[in-house]
């Protein structure tokens, strides 16, 4: 159960084969560096291009085909005092008929004050002169190779995760992904300090990160990538429209509660009829991320 | 400020301009029944026809086109000791893979046990020997007659509400509706023990009950339902895909954003990419329902 | 089979119950007139209100529910000589980022030669000097009542037909409404010059017409509205997306062709595959409208 | 302006950068053999693993990024006497409601009868006795390596190209794809002796081919692939829903008439109303085709 402290030199911009940048034990722990979404560092410095330059990838032993791999998000550290936003809403979350009073693109800082545990936009914005959200800090993108040699672009997601941009990924949470190539090469950045829901201004509040995740190599497969936190369990499913994106995590999550909790079809959706949650990860990257939740609480493991 | 106690004799399966059943003035409150979505009233009998009969319309005294009718929602006792539910999961939100080993529909009954405070299946079914999940009760289907003559199915729902199957549509929330005739003609029903996220087995716990709400009727214009709850507000968009109600919701609350809290567009973008949420009413009916929702902490009314 | 001079004094923007403006017997021929979309008649004159005035109901005799109102399109000659469209290209077509160069809204007036058998624009422009498109005249929104007591507007389209904007509905096709009344109640209106598919800038050439179409009431029940032109039969799904639009109308078509034609499902399947035609009536209403479409020549009626 | 044959021994799942097979200079033609979608080659032995193995890549001297690759299609001739389709309809042209009665998957065989010009099922169907549509051989999946270092399954379709399932990619047809990185890297497979709009069974007639192409570099730049037969230009989208594929498809087309034919957004809209076709190249694949299609006859180069 060691820790590895590893800083990286090199990013990607796709999730595909690379050679490994380091190789963990199952059960090992990482604590790295992650830059934002457009390349800085903590020192602010532009290292990598867009999108979402990805450190990586970590060679996990004893990950094969058809297992899945358990990230447990141990800790999000953000490594700068500022983060980014864009602004106006995302075209993907506009009526048509609201798109002509759209304002142009802007970029704005954030101050992250992590002691005092809020942001606050640097500069005063009428109306939000007391805004200060919470820090809940989130990994905006990460996962593992896909299956059959596809590389695929960190400005979207899929199976094997990717640019999912779901809040309730972080600090406690463990994810899982299905594992495609040995070792799984997995990969993390994207770091937000915080988000709403489905990523309507098209950012969280981009900033690097110190990032410190475990590593569990399940000898179980998956088909879509699944996630535990304190209170709930979740599936999630990347798609076009958020329709299919539903269907696909909820199907995930009946075969879920087939597998570990015992109920059938029927008894699955008797359950999930009446406590299921969706939330929304994100409705601006190229895949939409929709999360269907359970909490634990009216769940028995078998 | 009258209360109202009103008994329905007749039910309606569209909303459109209809006789009304009762005249009722700005500011009183309405006690009145449902019955459930397949026309069972108290007794269990069969006083209706499907899809979720109604009752009214209520005419609202001083509402006129291009008012709003604030309904708030004071009450609602399930009248009977029983509802029903269908399984297995809806077709709309499977994978169409999975549409292959879909188990044929079943009605099944709960128990409403509004002493405890809870609902639990009538027969036991494997693994849910102790599920019982809280009354949660909502109003599946709501809304006042729509523009231009039209008479719209309950089954669906469009700008004036209808089936929108959204679980905060519940005790405490005040739901806002855009008025299109003189009274605004306000149908109620199809009254949910409770239901969890997209109405996924194409119920709630469907049942009859009593129903307390106060009417208001404001001077202002809106284009799709609003609702207050005691710790949010939340703007309603009914359209397919998820992606289009997704859109008319965030679209409508950037405009309250802007009416009743001074945030222009822009400013209205940095809140909201960082705070705001989304709830699946339905995703089953021919329209969907999404919610986008607001926690009142992060707002000042101006 | 007597032929029956309709001349219309007012006219209606829902499809719904309503008095009937004319009884007709099954197997006669009815010639009426229609104004435009905005509604303005031969003179020009406004005489109704938007969205797409219709011309009816007229009561078919022998027309039951459940039976099929089968609508032979005789002719189509335009009234006027001039027509109207917008440009640019509508929202639902452009991509999100193409939207901020979308210049404002225009109505530009074209000229219907029907002697020459063209139009052509009005007003020079640029890169357009001899561009006169044939004129291909359609019925751009009609149908029969809807079921369940719906009153639909004439923006939409749904089982009943509608504003479906599909340029083969033109001289020579028969279509055919699945009828949900007594009398089966047929309107008529929003004829189109021409149009290209899909409707993309939100109007056919938009004008008067004196209409010829003759009825005959079918003793068979379809889902969705069907058609028959010299060459092809087609279904039509009206939806959004246009995905599902697409799967009604595929569907209907794989049921027509069990009906009439003696193909089981996996037979249909064979035979659409490898030579079904798609084609787009309108992404631009409410409803998006689809057309699934066999040539007859694949086909041998049983 | 040389002919080279080239004879392939190893195939390819996804379309990214690898070692090339053979460098073509701009203008030559290439001779080359590509095997059916499950890997069957000429003599029917598989030689290749699903989805849709490729023949390539091919480096085409001179192209780089940011030009246009044109593909013309010369030839396309089955090299063998026998293809194969699936059956019933795919899940995503069907009804939810039409899932229950679906048949199990099938594949069956077809005669493929180069003389006489069309397709047979080998074994008799009842009902489809006489169906011998014609062979109008098209390429399913064909592109050049997408950018930013992403490799994409064969299964779906990007900017790039793919697996669009277009039966106007046929004889006759050239093709303009986006050049990412040098020499485009051009990849070609999964003929088809015929398919319908849509690839709705999930498949065309599936065999292996000698395919001959052309190559030209442009030294211009494009978004979405394009096409130009002898009637019309056509530009393609892929993705989903429909809707969006559309959209990408119809901003590409007003692109190119403003680049091409002198047309402003205005102009172009006016056009492409009223003349515009839209086909549906498949609503199987992960990512959906639609084209947006002109008549030559309405344009004039600039």
């Amino acid at each position: 159960m060691a820790t590895h402290r590893f800083r990286p030199t090199r990013y990607h911009n796709v999730i595909g084969t690379a050679e490994p940048c380091l190789r963990i034990a199952d059960g090992d722990t990482l604590i790295t560096d992650t830059i934002d979404a457009s390349g800085l560092d903590a020192r602010e410095i532009a290292v990598a291009n867009r999108p979402n330059p990805m450190t990586g990838p970590f060679f996990i032993e004893g990950a094969e085909a058809g297992d899945t791999l358990a990230v447990r998000i141990d800790r999000l550290t953000p490594s700068r005092a500022t983060g980014w936003t864009y602004s106006p809403l995302a075209t993907t979350v506009l009526e048509p008929a609201a798109m002509a009073e759209r304002v142009p693109q802007q970029r704005v800082v954030w101050d992250i004050d992590t002691k005092a545990g809020f942001v606050k936009l640097q500069e005063p914005v009428k109306g939000l002169e007391v805004f200060a959200p919470a820090i809940e800090p989130m990994i905006g993108c990460f996962g593992v190779v896909p299956a059959g040699g596809q590389a695929l672009s960190t400005a979207t997601s899929a199976q094997n995760g990717g640019n999912m941009d779901y809040r309730l990924f972080g600090p406690g949470t463990t994810a899982w992904f299905p594992v495609s190539v040995p070792g799984a090469l997995f990969y993390l950045g994207d770091g937000h300090a915080c988000q709403g829901d489905g990523e309507i201004v098209g950012t969280g509040i981009e900033t690097s990160f110190e990032m410190e995740v475990t590593f569990h190599v399940l000898k179980r497969k998956i088909t879509w990538p699944r996630g535990e936190t304190a209170e709930d369990i979740f599936t999630i499913g990347n798609a076009r429209p958020l329709d299919q994106a539903l269907q696909h995590a909820t199907t995930e999550m009946s075969r879920w509660l087939g597998e570990d909790y015992g109920l059938d079809v029927r008894a699955a959706s008797h359950l999930m009829g009446q406590v299921v949650r969706y939330d929304i990860g994100n409705v601006f990257n190229p895949a939409f991320t929709v999360a269907c939740r359970i909490a634990k609480k009216w769940l028995t493991k078998r």
